[in-house]
């Protein structure tokens, strides 16, 4: 093994981004705009104003190739940050190939994952513009705990809207966000009309992400000293995010390699979107050719099988209409473990760059992705979070490609969290009771059946 | 804030100790040798072989002051070291104090705990003698979890007894254990004749640490390919962790520092043995005058309300006799979230120093622990473990003396690991039904009746 690259790269402090990269500012084509959902017309600032602060809205909206983060976000981004590139030696060894594997590690840091990337500027816009309170959605728990701890921060209130059937299944991730101060409601709820009507007809529903986002975008408009925060899809987010592919960037600098593939899972978005950003703008600025690969849930395919059109980014029809590849608003996936996938679409950025070919997408099975997870946790002996072993199966048979070519190409992927909240997935795994979970036609088709038409 | 000092301080790979530090060797007084279970009669090398291999009982037993770490147990450390040095800016800020709070983080590995450090060598040494299995115990599973790492790195069967109670309330730790791996079994079990002496009495038994240890010992004595191994209390086990120490002591070198305090959390010993050793090395060869403060439970006060004499290391006499500060053998402490410092004795090196008044020790009540654990949770962003709590209770409370006086004292503790598995100790914590758990006079006299009379 050649050890003259260390298994881990940090930067120091003073190497951590002191800009976000907006890659829409390098798009060819931006994505189109968003649509108020009742005019069905472009969507102004002004009718973001009841939910998000302006500074992000600025952001969302911005044609800006750089955003200065503020002194205040640099400051606690160095709490946890910068992030380890990890190389995956041992890794490399078991499955005997000559490609080069590395690992961005966003599991790292308190929270578990790359969500705090964002809560901490979302929690300081909102805490400059006088806010008193943040409510927000939470499936697994990662972007809850994220928000939470970046309320706690900043000294703002946080109301979690968190689906009932995750509330009930993972209590450590309710426990950890109370830690935090935050308030925990299991979703749909009491508080909120769109929680009472859906408790009208099903009092034993289980929720569902779309359900908890309407619950939260509800509360926030309702309260004034309260705004709504949203941890991937838009703008915004993916912009906070490219903090993880700059320093990336500058590691592979110190390290003296450049990847030929670039790895991330793909929900909403905000991870892929933040590791590929950066990478993508030296494909598009500087003749380099790295492939930036999506990789997604066969359980749950919006870029692989979804259709490119507006679509709701809730349940309820409450959100903008956005241009996404989308399954429908409706769709309802299978209880897969990576609860941070099982998203109906994608970022409109990731869409629209999927669209115009500029990155690409697979689509993977459960128990694959288990399969390569436990592969990674044996010989890199981190536990990785479900969404993140989506990036670890892509990656590994990419390398397993090389193997059988020969050919020493540097494989980067990011890992986005670790699984110390998902054990009963591996649990499951572990006593052979895990499947692939694909998506049938059927549940497709009604999934298609809920986009809105204009 | 002085920004100069960085959050966290790193050291490069190379900077990783490349030698164990014996501090048995500076001990003005050197540790009592242990005693033969049967004749009580100082224990010989040749009494250890059914159970630990050559290296280790070389080890315990050496008088070397510096010991070479093994090229293959290096380059695993490489994995997860070396552990950040962090600056508590923000606690500090929360506490108003002039002093300078620093935290060595140990928890940051995907064992989350200090306990790698030395289950890597242990497994490193057993897999050199040909051993195929190690057996072991485990109360809160930190242990456990390293040994099964450390195991799955070198292709040993791992098999751990975990205390029944924490089995049944921590399913999580198992599955990680299992994903790993090991094999887990309750204890007490069937599978040995300690296991089913106790479960003929009592099939409902709860299982306790002194009770797995039998298990794992009787295990190992019975299967020629299988070896025992503890993550606590012995000389070999102090001796793996020092490399905290002599990472702390580079890293204070790196920031122009050096601790006036230096506090651990102490229930056999390992951690507060790591962190404490090297520093103490300083203070008998080089005039430093450092204060090494260990930080025990009320509920478990071996240091501060202890015997030192000869005691067992577990319950059913299977060990051999060792000159600890101990409350007997039989010591039922309550159920207090610190599982890890549930233990009824000190290692022989840590009980030796307190004797000999050159190390300090304080007790500390489990609900102001929690107390601390909130305030570092809320201000440092990371949910600590229960064990290193009591730690931070320690820090917070020096950091306050000199906020009264006005000295700008440096004060480091180890942070030895997260909490992330401990949440329903939080739980408790928040809901209002956690107390100080202190020890009455009752069950303190039923503990020292059951240290044996030489």
């Amino acid at each position: 093994m050649a050890k003259d690259i260390p298994y881990k790269t940090y930067l120091s402090e003073k190497e951590i981004p002191r800009k976000w990269y907006n890659v829409t500012a390098d798009m060819p084509n931006k994505p189109q705009p968003p649509l108020h959902p009742g005019t069905k017309q472009p969507a102004q600032a002004s009718d973001f104003q009841a939910i998000f602060p302006d500074a992000l809205i600025a952001q969302e909206m911005s044609p800006q190739r750089y955003i200065d983060i503020p002194e205040e976000v640099s400051e606690l981004y160095r709490l946890y940050r910068p992030s380890p590139m990890c190389r995956a030696y041992m890794l490399e060894k078991a499955l005997g190939t000559p490609a080069h594997i590395y690992y961005k590690y966003e599991g790292n840091n308190p929270s578990g994952s790359h969500k705090l990337n964002t809560s901490i500027p979302q929690a300081y816009y909102n805490k400059q513009q006088g806010l008193k309170r943040l409510a927000t959605e939470t499936g697994a728990g990662q972007w809850g705990t994220a928000l939470s701890v970046a309320c706690a921060l900043f000294g703002l209130g946080c109301s979690v809207y968190m689906v009932r059937v995750s509330y009930e299944q993972k209590p450590y991730r309710r426990i950890v966000m109370q830690t935090y101060g935050a308030d925990v409601t299991p979703s749909p709820s009491n508080k909120t009309n769109a929680g009472r009507a859906i408790l009208a007809k099903d009092p034993d529903c289980p929720g569902s992400l779309g359900i908890a986002i309407s619950e939260a975008v509800e509360d926030a408009a309702s309260h004034d000293d309260t705004n709504y925060s949203l941890g991937s899809v838009l703008n915004h987010v993916l912009l906070h995010q490219s903090v993880i592919g700059e320093e990336a960037l500058l590691q592979f600098e110190k390290i003296g390699e450049y990847p030929d593939i670039v790895i991330g899972c793909c929900g909403g978005g905000s991870n892929f979107g933040g590791t590929m950003s950066p990478f993508l703008r030296e494909n598009l600025t500087k003749g380099k050719k790295t492939r930036l690969i999506a990789v997604e849930p066969t359980a749950c395919p919006s870029l692989t099988r979804g259709r490119f059109t507006y679509d709701f980014g809730d349940a309820s029809g409450y959100t903008p209409l956005m241009p996404m590849y989308t399954l429908g608003n409706g769709f309802i996936p299978s209880k897969i473990h990576a609860g941070g996938l099982r998203y109906h679409a994608d970022s409109p950025i990731i869409s629209q760059l999927y669209k115009d070919k500029l990155i690409e997408a697979q689509a993977v099975g459960q128990k694959s992705v288990f399969e390569a997870a436990m592969m990674f946790a044996l010989h890199e002996i981190i536990i990785p979070a479900p969404e993140s072993a989506h990036a670890i199966r892509t990656a590994i048979d990419e390398a397993l490609k090389c193997k059988k070519t020969g050919e020493e190409k540097v494989i980067m992927f990011t890992l986005s969290g670790h699984g110390n909240f998902d054990m009963t997935a591996y649990d499951m795994y572990l006593s052979g009771k895990m499947d692939n979970e694909g998506v049938s036609e059927e549940v497709l088709q009604k999934g298609f059946g809920t986009i809105p038409k204009l």
